[in-house]
């Protein structure tokens, strides 16, 4: 399963309880951080995130809202005996930043840590369950969004028909695979009549701060949910320009351009209190909008 | 009035709702801000701290817990359009890991911000209403104190002598300040038959991370209020000892031994949930021990 949870939906200036940007993508058993505004530890722990399950953190750019949290994490991570490797992806100056804190600190790490420099359109992991892929936004700064695609699953067994057919328990896992089974008689028994297709896998996909961009379609089209930032809502259009930021109708008219599935908004300015009117102005334009809030989970 | 705010009691991991070190100090309407670990801004917001009275933050030493959260408040500031002088005091590092830290954000702060490095004992701030004083602790890497003497205030007026000697309204503040008054006939009043000793000014020290040193108590001697760490339950001297803290009975002993008036402590390992144990064992050897609770203002 593929599932996102909110750790902080503010922008910068944290304000009513909401925190800066970070969310903690969960697949399968491994928790991907992406983003890791000032306090993402504390909201962790309140949320009860494992924080020994993550071992690959994405800092999309380096506005501190993004980031300021994530020395304090390697920190405590060092602090906790943490043993496994950590793989950071971030801007190139991230390393030289956390390195010359843990210097003057005098702090050697308990694990392994991996720094990579983000560039465009690279693939950062790719494994048998997961591909995750970064892409430019239009930011003030250099800024990446992240891809989260779920490989399709192996075939399913139809078990049934299986025992019937006398098929050795040891040849399971190459009908999973897709294998025909040869009988010791030499009969061939195809596999599409013992397996049924994969679930299709699902994609999910952070779009960082950005203007409203129609470049990243191309990132995330058909996405079953993106996180897209709607910093103001629709009367701001001009300050989000200014900004490079995007208002609620932009993002929303954005996930209808994609033909995304769901969209969920967040990145919310600290000038507004309330966050109805941001959900009812997305909504007009794609219906299926949620508001990113912290704490939930939202399953892709 | 001489104050303090704890707005975070724990040691380096957060834990139990406790957060790393930050306090602050405020006399006559001004907010001296000690040390800014991870979410201090976030402390402020839910404690009422008025952000805006702060123009000094001092920063002990470069152990994270005590100064994550600084870059993200200088940041605050400068997007609240904060116009006033900030003046940093801190390790000589500092200066250089904030400053790399706004450059690659592309931030030009909203203020004038001065970065001071600390050095051996020296004076900070010197005004005429408060004195404020650096000294070095034992700790693993370079680490000071804080100490704030309130200065003596003025002469307190005895107003119906005054009148009664018809003293004019405008030689009042002369009054205040010591002077003998002479008539126009050319009698002689003195000042202390219509003037009062002003109040001795109140003293705090803050003792940052440190192990037990009696070094200390020629900074802190006869003080009003002392905060001073225990990290660790009396059974744990050694570990105290090897990690450069010091235990509750410690901190409780240093007390007594500077004839302090009262002692708080705090800086509690992340180990202990209750921290019941704290108080009774330090107020074992210095009665009047309290606990540095969150949220809670100490006259000092």
């Amino acid at each position: 399963m593929l599932s996102v949870t909110i750790l902080g939906n503010n922008s910068a200036v944290p304000a009513f309880n909401r925190h800066p940007t970070s969310q903690v993508v969960s697949h399968d058993g491994t928790n991907y951080l992406v983003d890791c505004g000032e306090g993402t530890q504390i909201q962790m722990i309140k949320y009860k995130i494992r924080r020994g399950k993550i071992s690959h953190i994405f800092i999309s750019h380096l506005h501190g809202d993004h980031y300021f949290g994530l020395v304090g994490l390697i920190n405590t991570f060092s602090l906790l005996s943490h043993k496994q490797e950590i793989h950071v992806y971030g801007p190139e100056p991230l390393q030289q930043i956390i390195e010359m804190q843990l210097k003057v600190a005098d702090t050697i790490l308990s694990y392994p840590i991996f720094f990579h420099t983000l560039t465009e359109n690279a693939t950062l992991v790719d494994n048998e369950r997961i591909r995750i892929k970064c892409f430019r936004t239009q930011h003030r700064i250099p800024c990446f969004g992240f891809s989260f695609e779920e490989k399709e699953g192996k075939r399913k067994l139809l078990i049934e028909q299986i025992r019937k057919l006398q098929i050795p328990i040891s040849f399971y896992s190459s009908l999973q695979n897709g294998l025909d089974y040869i009988t010791p008689k030499g009969k061939v028994i195809k596999n599409d009549t013992v397996t049924a297709a994969p679930g299709k896998g699902k994609r999910y996909a952070f779009c960082a701060d950005t203007r409203y961009d129609e470049g990243l379609i191309e990132h995330i089209y058909d996405f079953d949910t993106i996180y897209h930032e709607a910093t103001y809502l629709d009367n701001m259009q001009d300050k989000a320009y200014s900004r490079y930021h995007t208002t609620t109708k932009q993002a929303a008219a954005l996930a209808r351009k994609a033909m995304v599935k769901r969209l969920l908004i967040g990145h919310f300015s600290s000038k507004y209190n309330s966050l109805d009117v941001f959900q009812d102005e997305a909504r007009q334009v794609f219906p299926n909008t949620e508001l990113a809030i912290e704490g939930v989970t939202y399953e892709v």
